[in-house]
């Protein structure tokens, strides 16, 4: 459990301190006039070929009854990440919402900013958490993430979302999801697929988005997960300052095999942390046909540009036959005009 | 996590050694000919007023649009516990299921049957399991129902399930569901309900019928979860025997936050072992207008009689003005034809 935790905290943190250091450049759109018409009956406009084409060919042959691939509804089960797949990760909303509780917190209590990890935050004191290590960073998100009611928790979330801003960008949070895959999660819903979110992110936080900014409701949402109890006096959830599941790596099938009860037939996820290989894995275990996808962030000027130290989910995709999406030249448009 | 596990081992155990004492009476029928027609336009041709008509009032007032009681859609949760609430639990089918799978286990390595806890169970030896107390009964289920992976898992319930025949009764285990509460699942899902079982029992074994007696899919199944791990080299879900959420209790309300991640506005429970007060506690504090039910076992006739101890069910469901259901006096029929 503590191995959990402090590893839920690097992944979480891994980009606390690192300032962002990606071009701002506005995202270009090879749209033109006159393609409204043709976006009508193209699923996927934002998508290039030949990973389009895959993408298509796979969908058509597991929903077209009497195809010798064909998936019964119940099992077309999609499951995507979230950061870095779903919406830009550089840095992460989850550490935007921590700094949110801090500034909040202190400004409800001015006297915490004289105490750790609070006075860390708003000295924006990096050597506090470089020397203090796992206990500091434990202390932070036990600190701003838990020891409220999951009502309370989720009216915060709330607040949070509709002023949050993203760093760099300047942009509301809706403003750095992927144009391709909101197309893409439709397209597999209009196919009558499920489609899930598993993130390494808290559960709850994701929740609060997920209808309005995916269509994907909250028990579709499978993602880390805080102890829980229940009490009985305001008969209310206390979220509890301990991790239940870490939602990444192995978490991730844990995660699907709690949630769902089922393999899914098509995953998509990241490199980065080497986070999804797993899921895809368990994904690619299925006995039906199944499809496999990992976001490669290789677009500097419209994205960011980001590589794995060790290469192992693009090493994992070559070696397992997973597709590779290349942002920069498999996607026409990256965020939302 | 020991107290968890030594409640639920007691919670499946219970009638372990407990002879069945029932009256095996068929189910009597109120219905006359010339009932269709009157049955295509009655949703819930097996429950007797007045908690019909609460019942159904409930229902078209949360449902109608422009009613000041309308829920949306997507708030529309119903959780409903599956023993005693949506079938016979006297005995409990998971523990037919531990047996199935010491016989099994038995014929596949005949040596097993010199060891404990399997020789205890093929010599009906109560005074083993009476004196082991715990650790035995641990042994037993750790023995039975984890040490596999998922997929032999499954494949192993559905064998069960295909041949299982209920005691006493000398049926198969889909006629030991309840008719009106069939009726009532499918009328709650035609009003735009979403409903969830929510079980004490293991999430997986339910898993394994809820889609077939239920209508229910995988997905909206809660249950008591054993630990998972992800095993690389075969890719699957190996269950280890400890147990990762008890879902009985306050493990209910909890199970529901991880897995729907709102509350319900429509919670079915029975009395027994007071299981499912906090469900229902808990679906009552949602904002929304609300409904709560626990089954009343007071029918010798044509299903068991039994009662709590100290009654906490019922005296919970007086206290918080939630409804009883009788069987003996509200459902004209129990079991399927």
């Amino acid at each position: 459990m503590k191995n959990f935790l402090r590893n839920f905290i690097l992944f979480c943190t891994l980009a606390f301190f690192i300032s962002s250091c990606q071009h701002d450049s506005p995202e270009t759109s090879t749209k033109t006039a006159g393609d409204s018409t043709a976006k009508v009956k193209d699923p996927l406009p934002s998508w290039n070929d030949p990973l389009k084409k895959d993408i298509m060919d796979y969908v058509e042959k597991v929903s077209k009854e009497g195809s010798p691939d064909f998936v019964p509804v119940k099992d077309r089960i999609a499951t995507f990440d979230n950061d870095g797949t779903l919406w830009a990760e550089m840095p992460l909303v989850q550490e935007l919402f921590a700094y949110y509780r801090v500034r909040k917190m202190v400004t409800a209590n001015p006297a915490l900013a004289k105490k750790q990890p609070f006075l860390a935050v708003v000295t924006k004191d990096k050597a506090y958490f470089e020397k203090g290590g796992e206990k500091a960073l434990v202390q932070l998100v036990a600190a701003t993430h838990t020891g409220m009611t999951e009502d309370q928790f989720e009216a915060d979330a709330k607040d949070f979302f509709a002023s949050a801003v993203y760093p760099g960008r300047n942009v509301p949070l809706s403003k750095i999801v992927y144009q391709p895959q909101l197309e893409l999660l439709a397209y597999l819903r209009a196919n009558g697929f499920m489609t899930y979110i598993v993130t390494g992110g808290t559960i709850e936080l994701v929740r609060a988005i997920s209808d309005t900014l995916y269509g994907v409701p909250k028990n579709q949402v499978v993602g880390t997960t805080f102890k829980y109890a229940f009490v009985d006096s305001n008969r209310s959830i206390l979220r509890e300052p301990a991790i239940d599941l870490l939602c990444d790596k192995a978490g991730k099938p844990v995660g699907i095999q709690v949630h769902i009860g089922q393999r899914p037939i098509f995953s998509a996820g990241n490199e980065r942390s080497s986070g999804d290989i797993e899921m895809c894995k368990f994904c690619q275990g299925n006995h039906y046909p199944s499809f496999q996808m990992i976001v490669n962030h290789n677009d500097s000027l419209r994205e960011y540009y980001y590589q794995e130290k060790d290469s192992a989910s693009l090493k994992a995709a070559v070696q397992n036959k997973w597709h590779i999406m290349n942002m920069k030249e498999d996607w026409k448009t990256v965020f939302p005009q």
